[in-house]
Order: C-alpha cells, then structure tokens, then sequence
C-alpha cells in the first residue's frame, strides 16, 4: 500500500518548504495546490465522469442528491465540480504512489483510503508576516496582516465547508509543528523520522 | 540556563508516561501535578511569602490588586494561594534545575522566563477510554466518557482561568502528538530529538 504524507499549514508558515524538503529527503514527489491545479486540468475528467464518481461517495452523493432535487444532475455548481476533480486527483494519485500532498483537504479525502501521516505547520503570525515580505513581497500590494488573516479565513473556511472537521485541530493530526520556533529542517526531520 | 520541557495532556492520553519515558532517556527529573503539590505543601511557602511575591508578577499582582480593593492582602483566597504557591513552586523548580514539568500550566507560568520546549499530548477518544479502563479501573465507578469529558473539562477551565491562552491550541505548543496514533515510545523519541 502507497503511504501518503499530507500537509496543512497556515499561510506564511513554510509548510510547502518543509514538504519540499521532506520530499527531497525521503526521494517522494511533492504535490501543492498549483501543481494538483494542474493536474487536474489536464486531466480531462468530464462532468459525467465526476457526477457519476460523485454518487459512489458519501459527500459527492450527498451533493448530487440535494443538487437533483434543484436540478439536474449535470448542473452541479462549478465550485463543486472543482473540488470534485480534485479530490479524484488526490485519490487517484495515492492510488498511483507514495507521495506528499499539501492543502486541498487531502488529509480529510484520503482519511479512511490510503495509510497517511498527517501533519499541520504552524508559526507565530509576526514570524509569518516577517517571511510573506520576504518571499512574496512583489506578489501584492496589501499588508501582510491583511493577507494572513484572508488566506488562513479561506484555508479555514474551505477545510471546515469540505469536512466535518476543525482545520488546525490538532486531532486531526498525527503531528503539529510550530516551524517558526524549530526551524524548517527540523520539522522535516521530524516527519522523515515518522515516515 | 536550564533547559525544562512542559508536557500539557488530555486524560488517558499517556502524557505522564511519555514525560516519565522522556526524563529516563535524557536524566531529567520528572515533576507531575501530585509531585508538585506534595513539594509546594512541604515547602512552607507562609501566606505572606506568597502575596510578597504576587505583588511582584503581573498575574499576581493584579489577583491582590483587585483583591486589595475587597479586603486585606492577606484574605487573598485558597485557590489563588494554591495557584500562587504551586506557580512559585514551578518558578523555583525551574530555577533550580532542567527538568519536565507536568500539567499546572507550566508552559504559561515559564514562557518568559525558561527556555522551554512545550509539547502538547492527545489521543483519539476511544484509545484513551480503553486506556483509563485497563490503568485506573478501581479508581471511579463512572464511566471512561464521563470521567474524560470531566476531566478535560477541569483541566481547559483551570487552564483557561490562569492563563490567556487556549488549552489544546497548537498554537502554544512547539510541538502537538496524537499519542495513540504514534505510540508513546516514538513520542518520546522526539521530544528527545528536539531537546
């Protein structure tokens, strides 16, 4: 059986840095939210491919089933189809290999499918704010309060309307590291040591 | 400085155990919360030792401040002075020697003034169920879920109370571990790894 590694992590926390390195370590393909954008693009899951997926699943049926009741099937709402596709590209990825995949619930979608190790990255906000302006300084003209407090509500929001969970509980986790107090290269060894 | 590890922990999680398995690997004494009473009873600390001292510590001294306004100083009521002593208890502990500290919000009463590596411990409800019933079974004729909600209970308010901070959010702790799922060697093996 493939064993998967996903990572949640606040924004500005390096968790897709420390899944990057973890990777690096452990010779596994790291898959972000870009990267899984991507895939699933390409991927050329049809909207009948992804309805008929989603009535074998609890949550998809669910949609499907309170969607039928609106509409037809076929009319499922373009944020639902995203998140179908991309879900289906999680679990046909874990199906595929051992690999690490960070954000997009896959701790959640893989939960009872694949033999994960779940972690959650975290940092102190002014730690957080210090490496934004560092890193994505050119990338937008708000403060970096501002975006941290938007993207984690969005993470946060996203995670909590997609499961029946807390995101940053640390329950759903097997591990929580603060990366600001242990440094990027101890977290990841911390999870290399638990792989 | 010394060096001194808290370990915060939901019941039936093995937090205790985890901290007895870490302080044997890295000679460090172990200070539980029945530990820490049975020193804080036998260390004579005198009513007036104690508001001396809170006058001096911002909790403290707020706690005989708004009491000053009611009553004497040295009508400061039985659970401040427990608190009071306790904390002082931890302060000197600390002060004395590297060492891991059990519950008592050790983590809050030294975050300014320790080097600390603060860890959190839990486990999924029913692992910790099973695990009350096979270590305490004479101890309660209640059930495990009521004993654990009640005891969860008393630890968040107790810490809620002394501190500003949240019990359980991963956010106050470097490093969170789902006991059950890990095993409690391995927890142990990386808070040695860390310290």
């Amino acid at each position: 059986m493939n064993r998967i590694i996903t990572v949640s992590r606040e924004f500005g926390s390096g968790g897709r840095t420390i899944a990057k390195m973890t990777g690096e370590k452990l010779g596994l393909p790291v898959y972000d939210n870009e990267l899984l954008a991507h895939i699933a693009e390409n991927s050329g899951f049809s909207r009948d491919y992804i309805n008929e997926k989603a009535e074998n699943e609890t949550l998809g049926g669910l949609i499907s089933k309170s969607l039928s009741g609106l509409a037809n099937y076929n009319h499922i709402s373009a944020e639902d189809y995203l998140w179908q596709v991309q879900r289906q590209t999680i679990l046909d990825l874990a199906e595929k290999e051992s690999c690490i995949i960070v954000g997009r619930c896959a701790d959640y979608i893989l939960r009872d499918k694949a033999d994960c190790l779940r972690i959650f990255i975290h940092a102190d906000r002014s730690l957080r704010e210090e490496r934004i302006v560092s890193v994505y300084h050119d990338a937008s003209k708000e403060t970096p309060e501002k975006r941290i407090r938007n993207k984690d509500k969005r993470r946060s929001a996203f995670y909590n309307y997609h499961t029946d969970m807390e995101w940053g509980d640390p329950h759903n986790y097997h591990v929580c590291l603060d990366s600001g107090k242990l440094g990027f290269e101890k977290c990841a060894d911390i999870i290399c040591t638990l792989y």
